[in-house]
């Protein structure tokens, strides 16, 4: 079981079970090292939106791929302009018409015109747009009436994208308008990071799943709703097949199935019955047990097999930090991602001072009122709704003893 | 067809066709009175990440619904630990053991003592866990070797959560935490609002559908997965099903197509083939038709029955603008979710001057480049890669002939 508010104890006697708590520092040391970016896969251009580019794509096509008119008029030779007005009227004939799509077929020669629309092809032969409004048209016959100077309301072929351009480099999260340019130039399927496939085992026997009704001396699941959230956020696919029992087979069982990255959420301290950490230790790679910063002190990282494992403490403030921390910056690295939190950070003024302890990292919950931070008071580890209450959350550095009122400092804010 | 390169233009001739030309102020005031939030549904708590809460969420129930331990230990009446210590060790009886979801069934009387594990229910009659580290245990003796306080070690019920408190608020868009408290309040099903379903109508003789191969005087549809992945982005179900003829009947019948907006690509502006604004104003109401800014002066919008139909440049950078400017404003709006851009803002200064022309607003495509904000000098309504190469766009209002270099501006940037 884990020692819930031991990390919320001044003499945290419940961490004397750990040999020696590892830094924040070190612990991402230890996932950059660890978690390399997975394979890619093809994936139709239309579900590729916020997936990330594995490849450079290079144009092998012009956009567009014609010379094309910006104007509904006519297309011609300028140098057949020269000198027309109103006063000065010129004579061309029209010997056809281009549309979008249905291009004039032949070639405008001198004294000739083709009557053009805005995006159609402009013919062989001419140079320039005269827009509708400078000519007067008559059957065949086109009165030019102003002067249109070369290449003037053409759109010149490949003026988007020259054929050999990259327009997107490799590990791009693609925009929206970047699925607009993969399009235009052909893209039928993009090589894609596959999506991380993250496996959630909730242990606990004071469980029952989420989706339960409350019952007596029994928890409702906080954990896995949160965590398979957590991993759609992070752009993997969580696996969340429900509480796995308490018991060391059950659980060892549960971390080799099939995933990428699993995460234990309960029984990862040091107590008789926290079976996960022994466990990763027997059968793979415990690495780091034990962090030093609170809430989430009980954490744990390793490996089994291929697959990254982490120990997430059951209380679910612990769970949520542990995950932010250490889980979700592997995740994002497996898939091709920024490691950075994806919260929007913002310099705000303490409205009180905030105390922290010398030697642990801080995970402080914040509210914004009226235009400053304010820290959350009630912040036990078990206190979940204490992040759905705050705004955001400051850390505070472990060689830090907190901030006095109206230090600035960065808040990182949970809805962007 | 849409006057492509009028909106570049310094004399924007093809404007004339624009009896006026709305403000962008006037066409939000007539967005934010007319998009109503539509209906709620109910969806299970497992889907319901980033979906916006309907209604508040009272809880009728406390979390936890026990007292629990915090620690692993015995749970005892404090009282009777008072004076003890190494040297004064005090007499307990053992009389059973309370575990997570397995609680001791009878009362802890004086004299008496039950081994509890952290997460278990704190039996009846105790009022304090004192750890195991404090206790030497034998059998079902246990000598107590430390004093508890009252009430130490013990997680009250309702800490986390009071049954009546109302755990979010109306509007809350979900957070990965608040699935976590939904379910710990024995939440099943969430009732949030319906996902605004958004039918994408791209116009164009000249397009092939995006997945396309490349055609000799044929342009591939940009704008469909563009547009398709902004719905998704700003909560919406997007139904794209291809290219429309540019005909008025067809494009009639695909405006009137089941849906809660619709948005018509191409065909947008005042020429002779620019369909949708008067099929909008015969069978509808064309609302607003032609804006003060570049690009997208073209834009329009209105209602065909209970839809919002938004009139957007072929163009593919002024149909982006078009939408983030108008659609997807109405789209939040509909869908419960904030007006505001999803775009973080940055303030920073200009590398060089940003030109403007008075009297309309300008969406200017910026790169940042050593800390410093650069406009991107190609960036004609039809050069959609000059989106891709920026990091973000920076407002000019009407009023406003640019800014010089150094000044400070915001940045929206396209990647949160």
């Amino acid at each position: 079981m884990e020692p819930a508010t031991a990390v919320d104890e001044p003499h945290d006697v419940r961490m004397r079970g750990f040999a020696r708590r590892t830094t924040v520092a070190a612990a991402w040391e230890w996932i950059d090292g660890h978690a390399r970016r997975i394979e890619s896969e093809r994936i139709p251009l239309e579900r590729a939106g916020g997936r990330v580019l594995a490849t450079d794509v290079t144009s092998s096509v012009d956009v567009p791929g014609f010379d094309r008119s910006m104007m509904d008029g006519y297309a011609l030779l300028a140098d057949q302009t020269q000198g027309a007005s109103h006063y000065n009227r010129m004579e061309l004939q029209i010997v056809g018409e281009s549309l979008p799509g249905r291009p004039f077929g032949g070639t405008v020669g001198r004294g000739q015109s083709v009557r053009i629309m805005t995006g159609a092809p402009v013919p062989a032969g001419a140079d320039a747009v005269l827009p509708a409004e400078r000519v007067d048209a008559s059957g065949s016959l086109l009165c030019v009436l102003d002067e249109v100077p070369r290449g003037k309301n053409i759109g010149l072929r490949g003026e988007d994208i020259v054929a050999g351009t990259r327009v997107l480099a490799a590990g791009r999260v693609l925009r929206p308008q970047d699925l607009g340019v993969l399009a235009s130039i052909g893209t039928v399927n993009v090589e894609v990071s596959r999506q991380p496939r993250v496996r959630i085992v909730i242990t606990g026997n004071e469980l029952l799943p989420a989706g339960s009704a409350p019952q007596p001396s029994k928890i409702i699941d906080a954990n896995g709703p949160m965590l398979a959230a957590l991993v759609a956020r992070d752009g993997g696919v969580a696996i969340n097949p429900g509480i796995v029992p308490d018991e060391p087979a059950a659980i060892l069982a549960a971390m080799r199935e099939d995933a990428d990255i699993v995460l234990v959420s309960g029984g990862s301290s040091v107590g008789q019955e926290d079976y996960a950490p022994s466990l990763l230790a027997k059968h793979g790679e415990l690495a780091i047990h034990g962090v030093a910063m609170r809430p989430s002190s009980p954490a744990g990282m390793g490996r089994l097999g291929d697959k990254l494992v982490f120990l997430l403490p059951g209380n679910p403030v612990s769970c949520l930090c542990a995950y932010d921390f250490f889980a979700g910056r592997a995740l994002r690295l497996l898939g091709g991602r920024k490691k950075a939190w994806p919260y929007p950070v913002r310099q705000i003024s303490l409205s009180r001072k905030l105390v922290s302890t010398v030697g642990r990292l801080d995970y402080a919950r914040v509210k914004i009122v009226e235009g400053r931070v304010e820290p959350i008071s009630i912040s036990g580890a078990s206190i979940l709704s204490s992040t759905t209450r705050a705004d955001g959350f400051v850390i505070v550095p472990a060689d830090s003893e907190g901030y006095p009122e109206g230090t600035m400092v960065d808040v990182f804010l949970y809805d962007s």
